[in-house]
């Protein structure tokens, strides 16, 4: 293979450079059934990193991970008439079960609200059981008809909260404390910056009262919606009695949150930071942060690189030691592709010299590392591609948001460079549902602060701004 | 909750005391979808430790984690014949997605090993390729009309390693790696000695030429197939076409192992260690190691509490310090049904001392640690509850394994105690299938070693002895 041949750029056609990044670098692929996705092993460290770094935010807030059911009997389903609503077309739906045709259908989970919360009806009883913080990570399906993958299909992996609690005000800390873990998880270790707000009523998860996102920008001025957290208030509380006696003993609906990161991430990962070279991976989340490539297979090289793979190990760094019998050509654009943040080449002259050539993938720059400071100096390199990459995103980010106050503006960079538009909206659905129509931008999330002024489109007072743009 | 009166004894009905236990120490709970499972933290925290452990052992071998769809299309999995044979009565069907009934009906996998295949078959190209080592932690759907909490549920969690290799010799040794990762996970992790062999042809995974299993004893002398590792041989190969090209240049078929182990390892683990008063759960698997009870909730003591718990847990220790609002003997209780290893209690006299009343659950026995060695001695306790649990196990094992030479004595065995029997079988299937018949016990794997003698059924010569035994 001969990458740099067969890969589209993505400064010429984003979608398919999409596509065919995914498939070279070996991240995923589509499975057998229409819509789902295979993730091999190299996408799948991803998830894994991003999965081991998540689960240790939440374990230090007290989250208790447990499981719930994949199948869902169809009437439980169907109990929160706003949550049915939304989800009714995407559904699977298992009829047979053992050779036999079932008496109730059994749904495929969505999303878990429904049966988790039969269970906290069951769980919970006083106000000494709550909060209660469950998280569970696993599958859940929506049919989808266009799928791409990570970004849309038809199964995907994700992490899912759900939470039970006394006051309000304690639910809405904890919807806004599972963003911040989002926040910093996409900001630290994802290098991607964005932009944080609550959701506009038709935007908002179905069932809940309060949907608060973030929004990510990915080529093209196309914004993602990259995690979501959920104030369900007493809604499912209602539908599904789970009450508790307080401490005045009386009897009283919980406050419920859920909040959700998926597999998605990984497409905006992708998306957002690859170049016409391949991917670029952040070293937060990159599966080999150093990709050692020896010049030649020789044994005194072989065995300088397998003893500095070990001093990096042992450092805590993650290490590919690439033997494979290929030429170094090969092998340079293999990783170049495939995103490892920094590459370490050893060879003859290396190895006499003790002074090794790295390349940076983010921005092609190369230092010498001494071998005596070989882990300082690495680590050192991978904080500073972790840094550049965020700064690099953030730039993208502040250069594609635009002031606007007028529509014709709005509609001129919509179908020009597209991006955030910052535009006071008067939180009317006819005039949200009109301007998609015209341009195919929705509304993302909304701006905080005092932002009164006149709606972008039907110039009647607004109370705030909102951040608008075509999302995938 | 009084728990010492409403959790029937172990000693006197198994069944009822295994089913009460489970609800409640909150471990799991039946779904609202009929054998399906909700596992609750306390039960999925074993779970996560079990994959801790068992995942890090995996990824020294060199396996690699990856994600297969839960969807697979009926007429891929109707593919291979003795495969689709074993499972068709257990599938769980879905028949409708997106609101329409679908063209190919998918079958929710019971097992990957056919969409794996598939991949394979795309992935494998040259030696070069292989070996191809993957692993996957996932949820799997067989239809069971009798279920049993973690035991037999129609939903189970499980991981399952699917591997391809160049020669028959390689993939034995990764089917016995495999066996050996799970036996040391047993052995050193739940305490469970047990026996393990090759299965009979009868007994071997639909599909396999081989299977080794791994059988526990538990209480009343059943055994339990606790996992098993498949040499598929190139049955998969065959018919999914996972080629590839050797050294020499010529086109070979894929030699395959398979190998897994789920959440049915929970039931054992309770099963075999717990006792009339609830849980006994070793140390290595339990969510909580140490359990932190205070006499009473004066600042002084929970302040101690709070102390001794961060000690513990700098050290790498599990800990709950429970500041519940409940009596001294409540919680003794409680966390003696939850089988928590080890209990520290701190009241006033503690924190004069400096000494504190430590209480092992395996066998009662009251130890004082000293605070200046609190980490040390807990330690040493922790270790001391994990050997003495195995060598309860082993005992039990042995005491309860007997060599049996006429077929009269096995069917009296099986009638009063049960337990393993050793005993000579000519491996006809005719012979198995009746004893099985005669006295339900079935076997359960091949016993290593020159064991030639006569059947204990039919009295023609045998090369072999096998472990029979009734199985859960």
């Amino acid at each position: 293979m001969a990458f740099e041949k067969t890969l589209p750029k993505k400064s010429e056609n984003v979608s398919e450079w999409y596509n065919a990044i995914i498939l070279q670098a070996e991240l995923a692929e589509y499975g057998p059934a229409k819509g789902t996705m295979i993730i091999r092993p190299y996408g799948y460290a991803i998830w894994e990193e991003i999965q081991k770094n998540l689960d240790a935010d939440f374990k230090k807030r007290g989250v208790e991970n447990a499981y719930f059911p994949l199948f869902i009997p169809e009437s439980m389903i169907n109990k929160e008439k706003h949550h049915i609503e939304g989800f009714s077309p995407e559904l699977a739906v298992v009829t047979i079960g053992g050779g036999e045709e079932l008496t109730e259908k059994l749904i495929v989970r969505p999303t878990s609200e429904t049966i988790i919360g039969t269970s906290f009806s069951r769980w919970v009883k006083s106000w000494r059981d709550l909060p209660m913080i469950l998280n569970q990570w696993a599958n859940v399906v929506r049919w989808e008809k266009r799928t791409y993958l990570f970004m849309r299909t038809t199964e995907f992996l994700w992490q899912e909260g759900h939470t039970a609690h006394a006051t309000h005000e304690d639910a809405v800390d904890t919807e806004v404390w599972a963003m911040n873990a989002y926040e910093s998880l996409f900001r630290n270790f994802f290098a991607l910056p964005g932009y944080r707000g609550i959701k506009s009523r038709g935007e908002t998860f179905a069932g809940a009262e309060e949907t608060i996102s973030y929004e990510t920008l990915m080529p093209e001025g196309k914004a993602l919606q990259s995690a979501t957290s959920h104030d369900l208030g007493q809604n499912f509380a209602k539908v599904f009695d789970i009450t508790f006696q307080n401490k005045k003993r009386e009897k009283e609906f919980v406050w419920q949150t859920s909040w959700g990161l998926s597999t998605r991430t990984i497409g905006a990962l992708i998306l957002a930071h690859g170049d016409d070279k391949g991917l670029r991976l952040p070293p937060k989340l990159a599966p080999f942060q150093v990709v050692i490539i020896p010049v030649r297979l020789d044994d005194d090289i072989i065995k300088e690189c397998v003893f500095l793979k070990e001093k990096l190990v042992l450092a805590g760094i993650r290490v590919k030691f690439d033997d494979k019998d290929e030429t170094l050509g090969f092998k340079i654009n293999k990783w170049e592709m495939k995103g490892a943040p920094l590459r370490l080449e050893v060879g003859k002259r290396e190895l006499e010299s003790g002074t090794f050539k790295s390349v940076r993938r983010d921005n092609g720059k190369e230092n010498s590392i001494n071998k005596k400071s070989l882990v300082k100096d690495t680590k050192k390199i991978l904080d500073d591609i972790q840094d550049n990459m965020f700064e690099e995103a953030e730039k993208f980010l502040k250069e594609n948001t635009y002031k606007v106050n007028n529509f014709n503006d709005f509609k001129k960079i919509m179908e020009t460079t597209r991006g955030f538009l910052e535009v006071s909206w008067c939180e009317n659905s006819d005039c949200e549902e009109k301007i998609k129509q015209e341009t195919k931008a929705t509304t993302r999330c909304k701006i905080e602060g005092n932002n009164s002024g006149e709606c972008i489109y039907c110039g009647k007072p607004s109370k705030s701004k909102w951040y608008f743009a075509q999302a995938y």
